[in-house]
């Protein structure tokens, strides 16, 4: 079955909004193994809302129509819809009805512009929306299933989730079952990774393989397909455990899992809490930690020690080393790391210092230089990388890197304390 | 001068990569007042490329396609081209010894599968891409404009900009000048705008308002259409003020500026730097400010005090006080304020403490409570606030107030410090 996607709104044909809904849907779609062949965009208009879908009739099996199902005047997709498809609009009771109790337990009368939602083409099976007044629907026509959902992209992800992708999934002549995984990979370029990977057969796993660059991660993906759900997952299973030996502890997180989850889920198992200092990332060490809920449980404190005298003044660092080395070293990075660590007493301290650009490097230290140093139970550790990019690049990979030390210090992945 | 935009690439029906490009491209041609009715996406597949080009020219005059001008198989837009409007693709010396030219620059001899990057429909108009090998062109059919761009963002960005805007105003027969301006405004909500600015006539000033939501910003935008440049302006410079008038001073930045820009630029022009401590925000507004490059011209450190002890030990504020008020409190952030301007020695000290949850609220201080300070030569001042939303909501908008305190305070827009 081959799906196009109609996504409608002004907002998309002026550029306002970028084109979210879109995305999400062909990519849940194409998880469950159904091919999006075109997207089409088009504003609140209903000759060009009927051109659409007709349109999209004469190329595709499956249309899935998102927007336009709102309480105003220019939500005209239910009507148009029914133009195009040459079908009555009619009044369905029971929507209405659910939508009066809607507002009565909200303790509101039903606005009168809502009374529109009620009303879909004749023969039209009902989605029903948990989280809002516009219900998608269903309409078959010969061949063709027509879908229809609401614009609002947290109802729409749900609707998708739940409903659509289990419809489609038994409507599908040829049953087939989808197993997919994300590892999200960290500390490897796309074409390391794709050498690293070119020995892994993935159609021995019944499976494919695709490359995402999402910086500074690159995602590969595993899509099973196959008939039986133990099978798939048994080779799911199978094949995700190779490439993650591959991949030698540089997979970082899965599916929607982040580094900055693991990281947490780290620190709590093992009791252990984090203080950082950070120069160059500029808060954007801690800011990524306390996106976290509850990471209050284990991040103790960040100093962003912009200044040179803020080095010295709040983590102790001599005066007379700044000056002697540069604050852009290996032995500022380690004094940075452990002195938070003993000012706040935490089990680790981990420390960034470098240059993040535009200005400020020099031949010794061009741009992008930047010193990582962790201080630990069991000693302190630095190295110096030489990062790419703009300022913005730089501080994210910078920030990243300096997480991703933490992950590594509990999984026993840093060289210099392997052998402690 | 109606347009289509097709945008080509399997990234994209694969809900892979997000398009972006199609909104900058409708933004850009909104802006210049030229209509986008329909945006098409398809793979990369030859039958669905000429189809998609043939459909677009039975509905608009204007047709620009972006993706698939690369050197790889994959890449097949110009080849589409040239079959869907029966015109062969022929080579263009010029390009060819360009591209041989930007090689051998770079010290390496042209891999041959470049060379394909060298054909294009007969009678195609290039338009030559300094930043990569792919070159843009325009083909014309009677009563139609085919425009091709490279996908890369970047690329897409500048020939846009620079070519593309500027050839469709040439070609436009009824010169329409438009001139556009974004307001960028903080701390109203969208309906309060609309309120604010119920009685300004834009018509008056030949000119559209559109209300743009940019969490936690509304934009105002302001579309001047008209034949005389000056007469343009000069209506553009009036209804700002107008605007920026009943807007009280909330309006934080125009266009591409952003508020931290703006921050920025006073502190350097007072010659005055800023220390924050942040508890709630996580390091959030260190962040911000220390994207914009050169801040540390001006920004002096932030500490992270998440933990109480952090609280007490590096800013100096009595246990007993967070024992008695607790540590979500006037009392507390103005000490916080205080605090790190005094072990900064910075002009100005910056403070927030609140609970962004979704744990940590109580009857008398739910989730979403967040006190900022601001220690100044002119005294402290705080305020308590009422932030809604999740997690991540209620950090961004407590960063954002804490950072519009900075403007504010050098615009003289405090109450409590207006008479001093």
């Amino acid at each position: 079955m081959r799906v196009e996607l109609i996504t409608i709104g002004n907002e998309l044909t002026s550029g306002e909004v970028v084109d979210t809904n879109a995305a999400f849907m062909a990519e849940l779609l194409s998880e469950a193994g159904l091919e999006v062949v075109f997207i089409t965009t088009t504003g609140d208009e209903a000759l060009r809302i009927e051109d659409s879908l007709r349109r999209a009739q004469e190329r595709v099996e499956v249309i899935i129509v998102s927007g336009g199902l709102g309480p105003t005047k220019d939500d005209i997709t239910a009507s148009s819809a029914a133009k195009a498809m040459k079908l009555d609009l009619v009044l369905n009771r029971e929507v209405l009805e659910n939508l009066k109790k809607r507002f009565a337990e909200g303790g509101m009368e039903m606005p009168i512009s809502n009374e529109k939602q009620a009303f879909f083409p004749r023969q039209a099976e009902i989605i029903p929306n948990p989280m809002g007044t516009a219900c998608g629907f269903i309409v078959r026509r010969p061949g063709k299933v027509f879908i229809f959902l609401p614009g609002v992209p947290r109802e729409l992800k749900v609707l998708m989730r739940e409903k659509v992708i289990p419809f489609l999934e038994k409507e599908r002549k040829e049953k087939v079952l989808v197993r997919s995984r994300t590892l999200k990979v960290f500390g490897f370029t796309e074409s390391a990774i794709a050498d690293l990977l070119k020995d892994v057969r993935p159609q021995d796993f019944s499976a494919t393989l695709a490359y995402l660059p999402r910086y500074p991660e690159n995602h590969v993906k595993i899509i099973i397909r196959g008939r039986v759900a133990e099978e798939a997952e048994d080779n799911l299973r199978k094949l995700e455990s190779l490439i993650r030996e591959k991949l030698q502890g540089r997979v970082i997180a899965v599916d929607r899992e982040t580094l900055e989850e693991i990281v947490g889920q780290l620190l709590r198992a093992e009791r252990a809490n984090l203080a950082v200092a950070e120069s160059c990332t500029g808060g954007l060490v801690a800011r990524r930690l306390t996106q976290i809920a509850g990471s209050s449980d284990y991040f103790e404190r960040s100093v962003v020690v912009y200044s040179n005298a803020a080095k010295v003044q709040m983590l102790g660092i001599p005066g007379d080393l700044i000056d002697r080395v540069g604050a852009v070293s290996a032995e500022v990075a380690e004094k940075m790391a452990e002195g938070v660590r003993r000012v706040s007493n935490a089990t680790l301290g981990l420390a960034i210092t470098g240059i993040a650009g535009p200005a400020g490097g020099s031949e010794e230290k061009p741009v992008g230089t930047v010193f990582i140093a962790l201080a630990s139970p069991k000693g302190t550790v630095s190295r110096r990388y030489p990062f790419m990019g703009d300022r913005d690049q730089i501080q994210t990979i910078s920030a990243y890197t300096a997480i991703d030390w933490v992950r590594r210090y509990f999984l026993n992945l840093i060289p210099a304390f392997k052998n402690l």
